[in-house]
């Protein structure tokens, strides 16, 4: 039975690029063959459950201004809440959806009831997962917002509250586990620091360290098959994160003897806030073999902090999916709306607009970079501009087949005095151009 | 015989605090014992060639505005800039200074003769080191200024600008190790990309990971003593450097295998650029074990590009040193100044003045973090925030005896709740102020 | 009687520069003579009543921290907050206070009853500052937090919201003017936009316009002599706000006819996050004669949100205080901190530190600069820069008694050649250090 | 007779969207009817003589990269300069172009000799105008390349150098007027400061506004019918502009009396840097009544300095040429491109590839804007958002007939409340996105 919170909206349907409703799909045809495969299949869409249902619209500087029948901290309140998140997913069709512990059941007086309340979600959301609603993309644990974890949860100065957190994220897994999440993801909001001055970096570290071997070795002990992502992010809350980038966590990994167990789950908005494109981190992850799965929500450039703006620009998104596609696309990861309503978006239609305009954006993305692929509109430029390296000298040089003294006697030797060639970067803008 | 380029300016002496000598020391005492060592020993200062003698004062929208005597491509002019550059080093009374291959000799119609006139130039030096001048702290290749760099060094798509660059730091080793440098550094402003629709990152990264285990390879070779440095930076002169930040070099370190031979040169305008604080790049690095050595010249953080000014904050440059001492302080590293002038600051005095400034306050950051130290006053806070990690089950978390499944039957055993405190940022910072 | 929630703190007092009791100061001596002035009447130190009493710890990825018993919507809560904040500002000794509307009551249910729940609490207050407590530096309206100024207060969409804010504005101005206050203040965090896409920019400016003009007729029509004071701020919480800096409030008081009727309240955070140095924004209201008040607190340069940090940098308050005294100081105006805690500074003494801190700070710096202007440190240079003006063809050209063509003709008669001094930055900075 | 430096690149025609000829217009259709107007006509493209003839590829780190045939100083390369230059403007089929004086003539060894060579370059590029040239945009003077101008030009400390900008301008704008010019623009890349401790901005703002007041006067003096613009930039070269953003600039204007008279040149880059939207400036200016003409050229989001690319985003341009319809188009302005070649673009057709693309981009996106404009898809809806303010008590608030007492009064009375309405951002977004 309907909770009524949609009203009389239907089932959002692919349309055509023509369409003019605002409620249908004009690019995003989840049967579409696109590469081989379904179109749905390689975009995998999930949907997240804290923006859409939790977050009240507050701001730094201002409180509620969403007023929805399920805010309120008991049980019959979380039912409800699950009951029209279902509704949504049902409306978009979404494949996925992800959740933390804290989006679902309300925080209870312990431990072990704050235990006992998710269990008890899961029952229900694993009702509604069966009847016919989406799979589980991914789990995760909220460990950043309850003042406990305002110094750390993991790199906490209190060992109470690394413990408090590891339990907390044992019965996460548990969860995800149990409803078959694809993967299990770490973001470690407060896993930073707010100043130096009293931190004591090298030991938190450790400290993080330690915390993401027994989450792996949990991993292998219970047989859960999904990957586990670390979400990377610059800073904010705190002022400096220790999982900064792509680049940092798999200095961490490496650093922890992790990098063959964790994956990474990238937002566009980290990675603006980072210094970085989104291509870059993605390039990144897939350079490293550590490519797992997409937050797809942007930040605005003028914004000094993360505003997990739902994407629009087409010709960005395409970018981003060309480097997914050429990393040969998602296994367990999928594309998660990380995405927040502003929060002048009071109404129910604003929460499926947004994402109907979101799917088919990248939508349209995907598919302009899938025919960039056809075509080799990039990758043979690319293959042409490196040729020089196949040769049989220059091999060798990669190889290590050659020392600093004999490149430098053959540099002398042979007089070699290397001309520049053009890098056609404006041309290569136009080539993409025509795609999108 | 002097130049005269300095007229009658004197070498700059300590005069104590209450100087008004806009041409003393009012700080730098070199023989004040701090923490049991010589000042001059703790601060160890060099001062660079490139900015104070060879670059003209252009900036993006205007051209030169330095007119000095040894402005030309001719040995002559290297020669005169030679003296010069001594005087000022006899002049300012520092015991080390910095060069590239490019700042000593005018590039020659090939790469032999190129190698020609660094090597004439550097016997050159020599004779001048030998005659009081002071020593070398590092060496360096300048693989970015010339055209045939423009597409990157190592990273270059073209193997024979690879073959090129390599064959040029063979010749700065050569050299840097004849001069008895400290340390040999690689700084790479173009080893990264314009654009990723022409950039094969993985490609590229694993020719600079090559090139750079030919570099320790060599330094073995020839038994040069020094260490090999990396100097990070985010970007600028391109739009992305594949060496970003303390953390990126670390993971490529890793990845290289190269993490127990090469260290960090970290500069202050680098690391705000990449969005981090001095201190931040100085603790991580001293925290991953590759500390190494300083480029104490700051960014303005309005500026969005690198602006190389001398330092002037002293409570900022104290947190540095902290960092550095507390890091057991420099062995072949040092402090110097990759400064330059503003393009408006014409006279010779200015050079001086310029860096007696930046001397003075590094000597006064130096000494107030020492006394931070010999009281204790952050360290003491610290192990206290720290304490209960102490603890005998805690200890056991972190070494890894323990699962999560066994601290969660733990956490809801013991109804474990932890409990918030304070963090003090605020009382600490009084207490920096305290000392600065 | 008192709270008892400051336990044993007593008010603090001045114990010079040696004194290393953390809740004394060490440099703010009130009646110590600067300049010919105490030093309490140069800074006007006020505290705020929203960052010390209201804000509960939450940031936009977590929760309260704070706990404190006078947090409820209740006249009970507001008396106790009040209580509580009186017994701070005596236990700091500040001159001044500052408060919003929303600081001191409860919303009430309507607006009317809002206003009576002011006017009772304004009351309560003004009974406290007789006995002995500050003075009120200025009062505002909160037209911010409510839901119903999320799309603007002035510049709503809605005609109803203009009228609320307008109502609400006419009964702060008149509690301001009730308790004395020096200054009313206008800080519009809603002013402004998220999107151009629902926004008609010169509609919402000219509302803008309209509601000054009518708040300036107000203070006329009851005969408040304050100043009224508008604070820029460039964004955040929206996008984008109208009053972005100094800048942009003088053109838009020129617009509409305001420039001798209002004057601005500049924040160091704001001036960062608009890409301005603070002493920019000082130096300029107070060349265009409309710098009024400061806010003193800091922004942190690594993060891109308003972090209203206590200062603790004595070189940057040096220069901001050397601009308001060559300005005159202040004359209603004076040293606002609208600085918070850090969320996890949860202790009563934090409360006390932290401002003892920022007012030493203050101190420190602005005897700094009163010597810079004894001595001509920095004035004789500048004098000396620009003496080529005071020749008199010079001041022709100035005042307009020449044209382009007889400026022209004369450069072509006299071969006029004009040949760059140095600008002696580097110089200029060692100087202030010998002050800071 | 050709140069033959375009070796047989044929002058560029509209193909259409499904042309892959990287050498034609795909959207650019100079004759096709737009909004009753030819898109020839709404656009009024422009190219800029300097990034394409003079800049030789130098970066701050890197020297030159382009090798052309007319580097030099001398009237013989000046002349194949503007061979070339001219050549280039009909390959592309442009009807305007700009140029600084710089860029046309080498600096003589007087200003008399520098007028000169200005005028025999101002007679050698008219001929080619008469030939079937493009007509000027604008004309500029370089008040900032010469160190002369290092520490600024109407703002330097030495009257000397106000003089000989004067008498540059005068000469410029003579030049302008000659060929029928329909702008003049300024810019003033030196007018600002690089340290507050050297500068009296007080008196260098009036010295600036003195200057533009002479050129205002000269224009009408000479009958010059062009506009006179001003383009704001917040930094770079210099670390503060005076006319950061189209605000400063107003309230410039404002100051001194010329608000009727100067109008903006607004540039996407410039919009950035200073934190701003390109749209925004655009729709601030239109709003103010100074939106002059533009330069179309971008910044990357990720690089904090001006890198004047070539616009390759439909989305974004679409909304900057909707704000300059819905505006009234250009009259006197157009769309040039302030765009250089990356520094590896060596080819000479990338700097035809360059144009096409961002020309083709341009198309696109009025294209898009002119029917947003016809389905009124963007403005039906801002209308319905502010309707509330037709009511005749909403009117008679915004004309000023009521007080704050009066609306208090109402709103007390009335029981007024307002209730909040969607904002609608992401269904905006959703309708821009069918456009683009
Ligand atoms: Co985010
Ligand atoms: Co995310
Ligand atoms: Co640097
Ligand atoms: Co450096
Ligand atoms: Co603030
Ligand atoms: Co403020
Ligand atoms: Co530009
Ligand atoms: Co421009």
């Amino acid at each position: 039975m309907s909770t009524g919170f949609f009203g009389d909206i239907k089932p959002v349907a692919y349309e055509g690029p023509d369409s003019d409703n605002p409620l249908a799909f004009r690019h995003y045809n989840p049967d579409e063959m696109v590469l081989g495969k379904r179109l749905e299949d390689h975009l995998r869409f999930a949907v997240c459950y804290w923006h859409n249902f939790v977050w009240p619209g507050n701001d730094p500087f201002g409180g509620q201004t969403f007023e929805r029948p399920w805010f309120g901290e008991t049980m019959e309140k979380a039912k409800l809440k699950a009951d029209v998140a279902f509704e949504m997913f049902k409306i978009l069709g979404v494949p996925f959806f992800t959740f933390h512990d804290h989006d679902v059941r309300p925080e209870g007086a312990s431990y072990a009831e704050s235990v006992a309340r998710l269990d008890e979600m899961a029952d229900y959301i694993a009702r509604k997962m069966e009847d016919g609603g989406p799979k589980l993309l991914w789990g995760t644990a909220n460990l950043f917002s309850n003042r406990r974890y305002m110094a750390g949860a993991a790199t906490n100065p209190d060992p109470d509250v690394f413990a408090y957190a590891a339990a907390t994220v044992k019965a996460c897994m548990d969860v995800t586990k149990r409803l078959d999440g694809q993967n299990y993801v770490l973001w470690g909001g407060r896993e930073g620091y707010e100043t130096l001055l009293n931190t004591d970096m090298g030991r938190e570290l450790d400290q993080l360290g330690r915390f993401l071997c027994m989450v792996v070795d949990y991993k292998h002990k219970i047989g859960f098959k999904g990957t586990i992502l670390v979400e990377p992010k610059p800073q904010e809350p705190t002022k400096h994160q220790y999982d900064y980038d792509v680049a940092t966590v798999y200095g961490f990994l490496k650093r922890y003897g992790l990098e063959g167990e964790v994956k990474m789950n990238i937002e566009q908005g980290h990675a603006i806030l980072a210094g970085h494109s989104f291509e870059h981190e993605l390039a990144l992850a897939a350079t490293l073999g550590i490519l797992g799965s997409i937050d797809m929500n942007r930040n605005d450039y003028q914004s000094g902090w993360d505003t997990d703006q739902f994407p629009n620009n087409v010709p960005e998104v395409a970018l981003a999916y060309y480097h997914v596609l050429q990393a040969g696309g998602f296994t367990t990861g999928g594309t998660n709306f990380d995405a927040k309503l502003r929060r002048q978006s009071l109404d129910p239609e604003d929460l499926i607009a947004a994402h109907v305009g979101g799917m088919d954006v990248c939508a349209r993305g995907l598919k302009a970079a899938a025919r960039m692929i056809e075509d080799k509109a990039l990758s043979a430029p690319l293959e042409a501009r490196y040729a020089g390296w196949k040769d049989a000298e220059a091999q060798a040089m990669l190889r290590g087949e050659r020392t600093l003294e004999e490149i430098a006697a053959r540099v002398a030797r042979e007089g070699i005095d290397p001309q520049p060639r053009s890098g056609q970067q404006e041309k290569l803008e136009n080539v993409v151009n025509r795609y999108v």
